[in-house]
């Protein structure tokens, strides 16, 4: 497996484009100079993206888990009933949810994006991320359609990853190939976080195109294995947005032997997805709003999966470990708190607990309870980009990770107000 | 019913008092000047409160429902076995919990008071509430025990009250008078909270102190009835620290009819103990971490008073609504979208919203769909001290009411190094 550059757009017979058409509010021409200083900030002001493949594609989506689902992923749902896609069409700045108009418009989003493409309406996913309950402006829709179509390059992924983002401050794309039957076979992605606390309404939107062979029930299966593990990993509790959405399209065209069962070509392609969405799951979670680290916790020797899942959420979930880590604080009770109140079984008197980063790790806690430690060593190890809670219940086999980021003064001042 | 100053102090046989014995560190006597400007802001270096009843009580306890419980709830869940007690130690600064003396230090607690009073060690209750994982300093309680037996008295409530707080701001301490039998029957109370936010750390203390004479089997049943109805609908998921408790002293002083059945006294009783139970709950949410405002949701016309409890403690349990809230932001989009994740069964396309506060109030969403509003007006409407949201899920006769506090600067600020 190879990571090389490029996102949606480097399997063979995809073109992108992202275009500013006037859902996100501004001033100028949508060409405003970033907030941060990151140089991956390029333009947050695009809000139109358009994705399609040369080919019709197998399709497979995953969708929130959120009782109140916005009205694209309704329409996607049913356009995908055949399993079979050729484009995507999505907006930022507006979610198109709970409004009256938002079946209608998610609907004409995609017959916009067919009449500007040649393509038919039911072959586009439609997605939607941004405030909720307040009117999609569809005309400014129907006139970025056509700049978006025209705009269509082999080179358009990063201007489509840009036009997702809302409060991301770093555009996520990614791709990676692998040898599959004697053939290359491209896998590319773009995604959009943000939004991290709870996650609540930071939609995740994740849009993935390759060049595989795949059936639709392999490519399904594949997502639906690897969806719980990566992105619903991404802090606590399975909450999800209203919109959140991750979409594969798969157009065939590396003419590799089909994959039509869980065979060694299935597990190479399987290897490469789940890598390619472990990846974006870190960097959502890295790029959660107002984030200064990222924060993992992996809970090992558990009795069951299921249950060290649960309790590594709960652990990167908690506000108040999250606002420790914040402080780079070695404040492990609070961890040892979070796990008790996650309703996961474990014994707490059998809990080691290690916090580690790049310059080093120390171990905080053995068997329930606190050990002396070195506080400037344990400040400097929680002052990293990146920070790992590792929490040994030493009570079985099974182990899972969980990805979070710390509490900042920036997150309350960005979701304080977010819609104005 | 009558409200009247005081707290635990105000039932006929109690007296109390509040020391600093140096478990909490910090420089000079302890008697530092508050960091808020706020007048009930006394004397936050306090860490040891004393309660003793003149006679021997009926007591009933409700403890955290986390599976982590500090040692100081097992010595007091052993101690009131009988259904017995005669007093309450406690102190704050240390949690008490997760080291290796824990029980033993929580046992001596007990021991120290006994000794100092003349009752019997396993007549006490015994709290601690601060950071877990680091050794109780056992010599302090030692030195204080003594001296806050010597300050014990008929006015000391107030200084329990502010010795038992941690971050919070405001004392609490509250009581109330109704007539039963013919006799003046008094309940008093003082509570601390705090860490707000997933209600995790910060531990919440009640302790209840009545003249009413009441069984044992009736005082536990009250208890049982109310607090999973008041304290625990202080903000989200049940999510409780390892050292909650709530605890309530009955002496039998007021010499009423003895209460054995649920009869009419019973429930003259039981609204008493509710009203102050509920009072305390609303002011330990306004003094969340940080906290600008109250956050009040009450979801009504539920299919079950459980799903309307979880939908409530759902909304005042986001981070973005919270967050929402502090910046007066009308952003009732989050509001669905925390009901959307909270696993209780609901229409969304049922849903009213609407916030309300002293100045007004504004619906912005009906039946699912938002309505245009005046911005302005919300605006002010959500910049008060305390902020209703009301849900109306049109579905049923069932209602609850949770309660919550905003997310601020402030919060990240107190919780990012909580320890130093």
């Amino acid at each position: 497996m190879k990571m090389i550059p490029g996102g949606v757009t480097a399997p063979r017979g995809f073109q992108a484009s992202g275009v500013h058409c006037g859902v996100k509010k501004g001033k100028g021409d949508g060409n405003q100079p970033p907030k941060s200083g990151r140089p991956e900030v390029l333009d947050q002001k695009k809000d139109l993206a358009l994705i399609v493949s040369e080919k019709e594609c197998a399709a497979a989506a995953m969708y929130t888990l959120n009782r109140v689902k916005a009205a694209p992923l309704y329409v996607t749902m049913d356009h995908l009933e055949n399993g079979v896609a050729q484009g995507i069409i999505a907006n930022s700045g507006n979610a198109n949810a709970c409004c009256p108009m938002s079946h209608e418009n998610a609907e004409e989003m995609c017959a916009l994006a067919a009449a500007a493409t040649g393509l038919k309406a039911a072959d586009f996913v439609v997605a939607s991320t941004g405030v909720i309950g307040q009117t999609l402006n569809i005309a400014a829709i129907a006139r970025g359609v056509p700049a978006a179509a025209a705009a269509l390059s082999r080179s358009g992924s990063g201007d489509a990853a840009n036009a997702i983002m809302t409060t991301d401050t770093v555009k996520k794309e990614l791709a990676v190939t692998v040898a599959i039957g004697g053939q290359k076979v491209t896998i590319g992605a773009i995604a959009k976080g943000s939004g991290m606390i709870h996650p609540n309404m930071g939609t995740m939107l994740c849009f993935l195109t390759t060049d595989c062979a795949i059936t639709q029930e392999m490519l399904q299966d594949a997502l639906h294995d690897i969806v719980p593990r990566t992105f619903n990993r991404v802090t606590v509790d399975g909450d999800t947005s209203t919109n959140d959405m991750c979409v594969i399209l798969a157009n065939g065209m590396a003419e590799n032997p089909l994959i039509e069962w869980k065979d060694d070509n299935y597990t190479v392609f399987f290897k490469a997805l789940s890598e390619i969405c472990t990846e974006l799951a870190r960097s959502i979670a890295a790029d959660g709003e107002g984030a200064s680290r990222l924060v993992t916790c992996t809970v090992m020797d558990a009795r069951s999966e299921e249950s060290a899942e649960r309790l590594a959420k709960a652990v990167v979930g908690s506000s108040l470990v999250k606002a420790a880590m914040f402080g780079a604080d070695a404040n492990w009770g609070r961890v040892l708190c979070a796990m008790g109140y996650s309703k996961a079984p474990f014994r707490p008197e059998f809990v080691d607990v290690t916090f580690r980063s790049v310059v080093g790790e120390v171990t905080v806690c053995r068997q329930g309870a606190g050990l002396d430690f070195d506080e400037d060593q344990a400040k400097s190890i929680l002052s990293q980009d990146e920070v790992v809670i590792e929490v040994d219940l030493h009570e079985g086999e099974h182990q899972a990770t969980c990805w979070g980021c710390d509490l900042t003064y920036e997150y309350v001042k960005i979701n304080g107000d977010y819609r104005t």
